[in-house]
């Protein structure tokens, strides 16, 4: 493919504006990239914005405007402090009512961790056990991807032992601040088979807004908008849970891995401690990539690494060691605010 | 119309970040309007980012997903100083090579007012004139206009010496800081007659990205990115400059408004100031809202602002006194950063 073959930019990126004091990033990308003279746009949805950014560039190729679009999500973050870094993505919650009153992203999903942990009767030590497994797990996976951030082992214990952030949330229980960038290119599915020998296929996907205000919100312990847009993909796609061979789920907390895979309905709604602590659940192959947690999230990156992933785990892309046999359906989560945007792609391998 | 009727919202928005300090606003425009689980996303093109908010809104709708769509452009601008308002514009243009320089938006257009003066040979008083000639204009419109931010008449002598903000430009010549919204409902054109008595129906639009950086800019007296838009706009309508009965033009500056003017192919290259000190100027109805100039320039408002316009002239709705005679055709003009991204809509009345 040539620089010439795409038509239109789409740039998903959430606050560029604060962590490098550039607006109209989409513009920068296409300069950058020596795109010239091509409609280019950027979306911004919280920490979903790459995924919302991949949405438009759907619409922008289904509604017969385009043929090629380039999909990119980035966010370079480690400008700032670590401290200010958690300041700016505190602006992706309620900065009225709740940021004004000094919580950040750690402190709302302690409260989501605290909430799932009373609705569904567990021990401190239940919870703490369950946090781990996953952290574990997606560092297991991490570890075997050579572009993860965090891409190191860890043990239960060490992961136990790690340093409170907002209780009960420790240090390895939270995704790291990274820099980072991710790109796909879509076509319409008749072109598909012209433009690459491996095409993938978006079968379907959903994409729901709840409550910005947490303090609002009926619970916290599960993802309304994540049962939606996991209803719409499932609906339109015609695929069901069951055909899926791996996902791709946002846990930028650990806590976040379990209310997405139990409102995307993977797990029964509270159970998933009895597949979390079985060791078949790394066989299910959730977070392949190492996730948010080791893998990194770079805001705008996210969304659409998962989709990078997805597409070259059907490829047979990915490292050897982290390979699912012979995919043919993966699922991507993306998730904006505490549980606010909420975005779902089903893929199937189209060849 | 009902709220539940709305199936998707769209917000045009440049920097809240830096303006209000909130991130995510996209999800922070369904919960202020109380509309419940639908798909939302922000939209961000600098100065344009209400017209390109407008533009994904389209495509939903012409992808087949959705049926009604709300668009909202909005800035609130007025939290901060005017010299912090005028640092975060700067974030529009590029940051690394330009805004590190300390130029700002003022100064940009000021080169391309000087690069206008010395392609077509102006003398400085040639050029004030004009340049003044736009603001009495806009000023004359916009004081009819009773949601116009400085919608007070001026005068050429007034314009000719107000305060030199960036030589040769004036107090006159600038757009005010200004907090705003505007919004519209958008739907398929075979629905439109069961939304609305009076539909106003969407011919066309074009989109171009030109370079980021004004100093490769091959120059700065016309915008390339606004005449192809231009040309895509006409050609996909298939109406033609001759049909339009008025336009909304992006006068952030007054230089602009003639730039914008010669590259629409709306006047001659070099020969706007034949038209523009003419007094029939004023009947083509060049912002007949004031434009930028008098009504304001909300970033993320004004291009959706525009469309507002364009819609209330064809239904006749707007203050007597300024009143297109039975306009049948409009065109929208909406630019990000310094000739940048550039956007052309054109409208048709459907009723």
């Amino acid at each position: 493919m040539e620089k010439n073959d795409i038509d239109s930019l789409y740039l998903g990126s959430f606050s560029p504006e604060k962590f490098i004091n550039q607006g109209h990033t989409s513009a920068l990308a296409s300069f950058s990239l020596g795109l010239e003279n091509i409609p280019t746009a950027r979306v911004e949805s919280a920490c979903s914005s790459g995924a919302a950014a991949f949405k438009e560039a759907v619409f922008s190729v289904s509604s017969g405007k385009h043929d090629i679009v380039l999909v990119i999500g980035a966010e370079k973050m480690t400008d700032v402090s670590t401290t200010r870094a958690t300041e700016i993505l505190s602006t992706a919650g309620d900065m009225i009512h709740e940021g004004s009153c000094g919580v950040t992203f750690p402190g709302l999903f302690a409260m989501m961790a605290n909430s799932y942990k009373k609705e569904y009767d567990l021990g401190e030590e239940d919870l703490r056990n369950i946090l781990s497994s996953i952290a574990v797990k997606n560092h297991e996976s991490g570890s075997k991807n050579e572009k993860a951030h965090l891409n190191h082992k860890i043990t239960v214990e060490g992961a136990n032992n790690s340093r409170l952030v907002a209780s009960p949330l420790r240090l390895a229980d939270c995704s790291p601040i990274s820099d980072g960038a991710a790109s796909v290119v879509i076509c319409p599915s008749e072109m598909a088979q012209d433009v690459h020998d491996e095409p993938v296929n978006l079968e379907g996907f959903g994409h729901f807004t709840d409550l910005l205000p947490v303090h609002l919100r009926e619970n916290l312990y599960r993802s309304e908008a994540t049962q939606k847009a996991a209803d719409e993909a499932f609906r339109v796609s015609d695929i069901t849970r069951e055909n899926l061979d791996f996902l791709e789920v946002h846990d930028c907390f650990t806590i976040n891995e379990i209310i997405a895979l139990e409102s995307l309905g993977i797990f029964e709604e509270g159970k998933s401690a009895e597949y979390i602590l079985n060791e078949d659940f790394r066989n299910f192959r959730v977070n392949s990539s190492g996730g948010l947690k080791s893998k990194g999230h770079p805001i705008g990156a996210t969304g659409v690494g998962q989709i990078v992933e997805c597409v070259s785990q059907m490829r047979g892309e990915v490292e050897n060691s982290r390979q699912v046999e012979d995919p043919e359906y993966g699922l991507t989560h993306n998730m904006g605010g505490a549980a606010v945007s909420c975005f779902v792609n089903i893929f199937s391998r189209g060849f």
